[in-house]
């Protein structure tokens, strides 16, 4: 401490703990400062991680070498692919963590980096010299210098909570808000803004009565964030379902003059798609029950989250509403729900790299940014991180093209669009989320990570054996030749026409009635085969079944890389293009995008509308 | 929630803890309202429980009932037995402790109790009807009713935190503090006054050289705290020492005009036997140096905790003094040390039971009574809550006597003495110390737990099979002879004079060259005694080998106990007892008590004075 740094992270959330390990793994001399040591990496919210496009994004992290995967796997309670039914793009792992146990995960994962060192203290003031930052004030009065300064300050700038008529200045139940720091930003040109989040009650177990509800077991054969060798769990913690009723949400009307969003307190923005039950019944008046899950803590305790019940009504409303859930007829409740309002700075004010336009090496990572979710923040952090160690070693921008990850849609959007609300990562967020896969994401990042020294050699290693392991393996399905009366049999079973003559085993696993789950039944019938563990056969059968599609994403991807910056003439008629999609030629109309890289990020203009305006324009 | 309850837990600390355990194990329906539930049993200050005099008291609530003791075993990573070489009046448990281990295992444990409801609130009006309590307010809004209730608000109740010329509201780093009920309760009545403490700074063990420290290892055989069958440790983790220097002094010094409390900011009053180091140089002044304890702060963290260095100079000041101690040269450190400052409620307020003398059903314990330390506030905490629990069952008081236990001394000094400095328990407050052992805690008290419903069957019978192998073996031991040509050549080894004919190893076991440590040995030559655990064992010779003495202390506490109210004349002349103490005498004849009881109680009166006194006056 009082030496010199080459990158301070202030906070010590998703973000800030993605941020200091991967500026410290890269080599830069960190140093964590936080208000308090004892909630390093605690989960405000509810105690799980990933989730639709969310797990896609915690894959994206560990391939290039951060950790959330890793410390999700030490602390998970269990785990479930969410959408296996559907599509390999929208498997999406997600894991119930131990609260508890993830925090010290993250803990003792930064104490074991030789170069981060921490400093329990609130941050008042970044210094600024010559439009460079260089270093940061605290409220003890301590000065440290940095040649970059990561700020991941999350919900706790000017933080109020409020439940009911009641209001807390604080950043998190029983947390201390951090306060000063928006006003200097903001004097030295910074435009801020207010959103708004909330959280559900926290019950005790003890006094539900889970006979009535429906258990949600995790997967038989759970799976794992991490694509380095963690251990997949050998028991698992069940959740549970239950529902809403008219009876609950009368209840919770009754509070509805009390409400801190609906009397207009609350004046920051809420995250549309994550509303709270106040909200959802407000606004689907026509819903009579909502999904609750009742999700466990962590191993060893009875406290319960309550998953969609998120509220920030006063508390004896939240309670009495509660009881009428089935199975909460005899609730206890530990904590009530609550909302918070905080600071947050327009991302359109940063580059690509997540520094800022107007200060050198300051960078903005995670719910400051305006966003939302722990993924979300992890992932800027992680990229701020990279990218102040590079800034500071003077090596060039390290950044994730859309058609590269979620991770590059997610910032891309925020740094062109901007956001009004919470912004939440979707996969229809990603025009080539078919590419994006959860179970490719080593295959698109690890060599980037590894490149610039934060992925590491084993990591590397890892996804070389699997690269090749899929070209071996690919190559032996493609000259692979099935007789007739070997298969057929086994194809009737299945709904598949039979064969007539010899084919090849590559054609017939593109069918579609051969589903991800038959696929070994059918490979273990060509013992000549390389005998590859479930990941490689799993990521070589989805390439050879979606092969022309994915093919087809990649050159789009290609042509709209190439043809990005290429400009629409503001007077374009759109009408005369009849191939273009409904919802596609509506949007075009009504915005008028200037460039194709433009039109390509307007929601509901898919990438096909996109291929036809670019053949219209001759390329 | 919102149900009524029998006892109300106000605080979770060491106090709030054995308070709910003890109430609800009891049977009573408890409700712990605690303003963060994340910080259940957080240890505020030193991660280590036990200590000269502390270790009894853990020793005693765990004879009790309470949990100190099981929670302490459960989560230590070192043990000693302190004063080992002296009698074993003397000896003292004492273990390092993993500090979130132990709240986690402390938060468990409350889990598991059935009776035990929680609720994460701040209490700000406790509700008063005919001077009886009836229940509490909350800063959210909410009422609570019970029958009785029982505050622990440890040092939050108006905290104020100082670190040099800064200073915060808060009640322990980065927590909030508790408005409004001091207030409240001076309004019904009460008087409050301001006490501080203060705590060292967190280092990083990373930037430590232990190889110039002295290695201060764990015992060889570890014992534990708790009489029930929790398991000893198997690997330990040392701690180090080092010293302060003339350097570290006089750059401590640099900092003195603007410490917060010899510039008078600071008003209430700080423990002078925990002082801080700025005390320490400023008092002993021709010290040229102090001890420094380096203590691992958890079986996985390198967080170091820097014992005996407490301190709220500057935090610039702190890091520059640090640097000069041997062995942090290159110290990092991760949070400054500071100074707390917060409200009290003068105990002579308190009747014997913790119950207040002002308002019925309603019971204060821990640090809100003037105390300090984890052990001082978990025995009142048991206290409490078993008396609450009484209270509302209409069941006659429970208290502990001076001659029972350490909770005796202590809640009688309390009541009957107030305190003006935090108080802290000492082994010299004991008139009975010898009797007082950590070694017969279970012997002293387990029966009256068990006979409250408190200690559990399996606790009682392990006592009274303790107690019936104690006597087996006494009177075994009785009844065994010694022949010269066996013993003789090894009483020679302890330069212990030869037996000239057969004697009883009952005598033998009396000589005071013959230490505890060698009774095995010297047991080992008469297979024919029963075979006992070391326990029973130590037990037994303890209670041989200081037979006398302990008999005679246990008449006088007798006597004691018996003439308690025996008045002594105001005028009475000391001077002619020539057989008094010097010191007694000079205190006798300078606070001239009106009762023997008084009289005993005065530090440096001894039992054998009040002896002599009760000689003179007839009795
Ligand atoms: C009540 C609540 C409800 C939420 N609900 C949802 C939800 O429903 N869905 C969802 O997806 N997400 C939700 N979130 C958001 C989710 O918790 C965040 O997106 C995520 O934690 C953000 O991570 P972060 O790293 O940006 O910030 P945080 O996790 O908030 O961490 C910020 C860190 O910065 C530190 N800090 C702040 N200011 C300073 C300073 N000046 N000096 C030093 N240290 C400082 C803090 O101590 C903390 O360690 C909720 C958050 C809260 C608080
Ligand atoms: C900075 C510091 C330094 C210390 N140094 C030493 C030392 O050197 N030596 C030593 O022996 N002891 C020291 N102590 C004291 C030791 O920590 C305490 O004696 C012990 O923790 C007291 O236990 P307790 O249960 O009385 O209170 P605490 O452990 O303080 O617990 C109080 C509990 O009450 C809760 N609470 C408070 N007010 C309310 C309210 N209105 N509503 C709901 N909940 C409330 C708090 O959240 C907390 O859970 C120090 C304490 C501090 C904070």
């Amino acid at each position: 401490m009082y030496s010199s740094y080459d990158v301070i992270i202030v906070g010590a959330g998703h973000a800030g703990c993605e941020a200091a390990h991967a500026a410290a793994t890269m080599g830069s001399r960190v140093l964590m400062i936080t208000m308090n040591l004892q909630t390093i990496a605690q989960m405000s919210c509810n105690p799980a991680m990933g989730g639709v496009a969310k797990g896609q994004i915690v894959r994206e992290v560990d391939a290039l070498g951060g950790m959330s995967g890793i410390i999700s796997d030490k602390s998970m309670i269990q785990f479930r692919m969410l959408n296996r039914s559907k599509g390999p793009a929208m498997w999406s792992p997600r894991c119930q963590s131990d609260r508890n146990m993830f925090a010290w995960e993250w803990r003792k994962a930064l104490e074991e980096n030789r170069r981060v060192d921490f400093w329990q203290d609130t941050v008042s003031e970044v210094i600024v010299l010559d439009g460079r930052v260089s270093g940061v004030k605290t409220s003890l009065g301590v000065e440290f210098t940095a040649k970059a300064v990561v700020l991941t300050n999350g919900t706790f700038l000017n933080g109020k909570m409020f439940i009911g008529e009641k209001v807390f200045g604080g950043g998190r139940t029983a947390e201390r808000s951090a306060t000063g720091l928006t006003e200097q930003l903001v004097s030295l040109g910074f435009e801020s803004g207010r959103m708004k989040t909330g959280t559900p009650p926290r019950v005790d177990g003890r006094s539900l009565n889970y006979g009535i509800m429906e258990e949600q077991l995790g997967d038989e054969n759970p799976g794992k964030f991490s694509y380095t060798n963690t251990s997949p769990l050998k028991t698992q913690r069940s959740c549970w379902i239950t529902y809403t009723n008219q009876d609950v949400h009368d209840k919770l009307k009754t509070g509805f003059e009390k409400s801190p969003m609906f009397t207009g307190r609350i004046k920051g923005l809420g995250p549309r798609y994550c509303p709270s039950i106040e909200d959802k019944i407000n606004r689907f008046a026509d819903k009579d029950r909502h999904q609750i899950f009742v999700e466990p803590e962590g191993w060893d305790t009875v406290e319960v989250y309550v998953n969609g019940f998120s509220t920030s009504l006063p508390e004896t409303v939240q309670y009495d509403a509660l009881r009428k859930i089935p199975g909460f007829e005899n609730v206890r409740m530990f904590r009530p729900g609550y909302a918070v309002e905080y600071d947050f700075f327009p991302p359109t004010q940063l580059k690509p790299t997540l520094e800022t336009q107007l200060v050198k090496n300051l960078f903005f990572a995670g719910q400051i940014n305006g966003t939302t979710g722990y993924e979300e923040a992890a992932c800027q952090g992680l990229m701020a991180g990279i990218n102040a160690h590079r800034n500071v070693h003077e090596e060039a921008e390290f950044t994730i093209k859309r058609s590269e990850g979620y991770i590059g849609v997610l910032i891309d959007d925020l740094i062109t669009k901007g956001t009004e609300e919470p912004y939440r990562m979707f996969t229809s967020r990603a025009e080539y989320r078919t590419l994006l896969r959860q179970d490719n994401a080593d295959l698109r990042l690890t060599e980037k990570g590894y490149a610039i020294g934060l992925a590491s050699q084993e990591r590397y290693d890892n996804m070389v054996q699997k690269r090749e392991g899929v070209t071996k393996l690919t190559e032996a399905i493609r000259t692979a030749k099935v007789k007739p009366e070997d298969v057929n049999h086994w194809l009737e079973s299945k709904g598949s026409s039979p064969l007539r003559e010899k084919n090849s085993l590559y054609t017939l696993l593109k069918r579609p009635e051969i589903e991800q789950k038959d696929v070994d039944e059918l490979l273990a019938m060509f013992p000549e085969l390389p005998q590859e563990g479930t990941e490689i056969v799993e990521q070589t059968v989805i390439e050879i079944k979606y092969e022309d599609y994915l093919n087809r994403e990649k050159q789009n991807a290609e042509k709209l890389d190439k043809w990005e910056n290429l400009s629409i003439n503001p007077t374009f008629d759109y009408d005369q293009l009849k191939a273009l999609s409904f919802e596609g030629k509506e949007k075009l109309k009504k915005l008028r995008p200037s460039t194709i890289g433009q039109a390509s990020r307007i929601s509901g203009v898919s990438p096909s509308d996109v291929s036809i305006l670019l053949v219209y324009m001759g390329r």
